[in-house]
């Protein structure tokens, strides 16, 4: 099966076998960048856009190492330095830089469904690298590769998500990504940041952080988003870390082989303590070294085939 | 003829012939970015530094990429971040970029006449990327290569700039280049947006919006600077889009084939109706397009010749 | 004798043998820069971040063209953008670049000793572009290298270093350096800029200008940081620049081939007057061309040997 869609958005939208695609050519570029000479010159004379209308330099980065390694030319635009401060729209940006011919817009935006849009409206690929609390598909498909490569297949594997589900889109993309692979999904959080509906995506609610870790081959931990502290519903950062941080203490219950996995940055001592983050459990820098694969992977199933045919 | 100038610092200075073969040239890069690999190895190796001491995305982004398209290395460097914040002089920052060797220094700054004083004092090629209210270049030429490859020829063409034409480098440059080039050249905006002498450059002046748009087979609006509204002599934003804003009304009364053009971005609703700036007669994203040529050509012209043999 | 370390973290560590290994494959790489083609393939391939934690566009250009005349591919990733401004400390910063397979980390830091700290961590090799008022062996390594072309030697020169030496990670680099090649080094400045053991570090110390002009071999005048103004300990600037500015006056007792030298930006009229800093002794554009020879020569000896064969 090829890969055939112009965007990558979510995960939503993606067959299970997509997925697989995906992860297989992703398995392939992981090679490169362990060669002294990090770069093939398969996207050699294409152009990405990075668009970010948020802060991240590492998804930033992680985007822009896997262009170069491909040999693409990439251009980084950030919201504080572009035109958006005249006051333009999304979309004039848009349309003004497919003017100028890029193959993949790779876009980060505060509003859900902004890269749905503009997929809509340019002829470049577009992939989302993050809208609103929707979804973070890249973020969702290294970590399928971070448990395939530590646990040799998804299906059949527990997974449970901890944190602010609500809030997440890493957790949203995660959930399809992973119920659609066949693994089952736990979560656990704060009654105030668990979604009222998530048992219509497959997914079984917990309460306490305590049920979920015998039960887990995988723990995902999200991270506590310090600026939006004033509005937790939770008293204190201090309490949230007693009850839904993750200790070695309570690590003692999980699974021999269990997996640690974080998106990053890790509040350390807070939604995760050192000693468990930089554990023998933890994956966390596995999980950066495959979003650059993942990055190389996507970048040439949407523009690196067919058109050097 | 060649193109022998070391610097492309305004178009006053340019004799019709040399924006002949500017156009020329561009003619045949435009078709580079058109292709699946868009990169030729002009000039690689070659050092270009943008230098913006003024924020700007498009024409910052649009001269890179036609920088990366010739194969040379882009440096940037803004205000913002540079030494400029030291209290450093231009002329220090200039000196010291210079002992690095660049071939172009592309300068973008608030002082009308920034580049020339640049231009005498470095070796490297400067190209004015805007300078204060004084000249824009390469938008000029952009826009005459749009109407070029829309209208055929720009010689006898009507062409109407619609706005603030007292502070606009881009209304400035498009004067010299238009009339340079052999078009008529009528303008039309608030009484206080228009200079005294402007007839002494042979361009014709209106106060209203109506009585050029029958006459023209280009329509050039230019943007309302909105951080400039506080000194704005019209009572209001919505005076001004009444008054000077094209929308699909005044446009009933145009010619059948005239050219809407904008230099972006647009202030969708001021000087601009939607319907207008994404309709028919519209060549503003053209415009995009063209200056990726336009600024290649420029690189090109300015040191992908002599040094080579 | 080959260069053997993973690292660059300060002049303090290197041996004078080390040194020499490093001027001289400078001065191989000088030519590169005056070529029309300004590019060798060396380090195709390879990538260098730039992870600058003060602002510094001169510094970090200077690296960013070395990497790019070695067709290394550079990432820049500064504090304002970064993950730091969510919380992340210096080593998961670091660790999360890590596993990114960077071959180098450039790391400018506001603490002494951070990119010692780094270096432990990563295996990746770290060069210090500056840490807090420590070292900056880069600037010292191409101070060396503009006395050395001028002079024809180190050893036996007399070198004056002017200005605020208890503050400035310039100087301290410059004395380790210079005192380790052999030369005599003369400090002069308010008394509150002096540190009190410099003695033990082989430095003559004295306090007023007048007194080592006249010795001189070399003058090296260090930047007044004007944001420290208030922490100053002489009345005024007018004051420090009347008795430790360098002026034509204060020249004129000076060795007939005396260079002046200082590190950028320069103060105009605080430390160094413009006629001195533009008229025929100063090298300081020199020093800023042989930064990119600098650089790229430790670029090449710490990642462009050995790993290739």
């Amino acid at each position: 099966m090829q890969f055939r869609k112009k965007d990558l958005l979510g995960i939503k939208q993606l067959e299970p076998e997509e997925i697989e695609v995906i992860l297989e050519t992703a398995e392939t570029f992981k090679e490169i960048s362990t060669r002294p000479i990090k770069k093939v010159p398969t996207l050699r004379g294409r152009t990405v856009v990075h668009l970010f209308y948020e802060p991240s330099t590492r998804t930033r980065t992680s985007f822009e190492i896997a262009a170069k390694r491909l040999s693409a030319d990439t251009f980084n635009i950030s919201a504080s330095t572009s035109s958006i401060v005249k006051g333009e729209t999304l979309v004039d940006t848009a349309k003004n830089l497919e003017a100028m011919n890029p193959d993949v817009i790779v876009l980060r935006h505060s509003a859900a469904g902004a890269p749905h849009m503009l997929a809509r409206r340019v002829e470049a690929s577009v992939i989302n690298a993050g809208d609103g609390m929707h979804e973070h598909p890249t973020q969702a498909l290294l970590d399928l590769l971070t448990i395939r490569d530590n646990k040799g297949t998804i299906s059949g594997q527990t997974v449970a998500i901890i944190g602010d589900i609500a809030h997440s889109r890493v957790a949203r993309s995660n959930i399809w990504a992973l119920t659609k692979m066949g693994a089952r999904v736990l979560v656990a959080g704060p009654n105030t940041m668990i979604p009222q509906d998530l048992d219509k995506l497959g997914v079984e609610v917990f309460n306490r952080l305590e049920d979920v870790i015998p039960e887990a081959d995988v723990i995902m931990m999200l991270r506590i988003q310090l600026e939006r502290q004033g509005k937790m519903l939770l008293p204190t950062l201090r309490e949230y870390s007693k009850v839904f941080g993750l200790n070695e203490e309570k690590l003692s219950t999980a699974k021999p082989e269990v997996l640690i996995m974080h998106p990053g940055p890790i509040n350390r001592g807070v939604e995760i303590s050192p000693s468990v983050a930089d554990g023998p459990y933890s994956v966390i820098l596995d999980q950066v070294t495959n979003g650059v694969a993942i990055r190389m992977a996507l970048l040439y199933l949407l523009i690196g085939g067919e058109k050097d045919e």
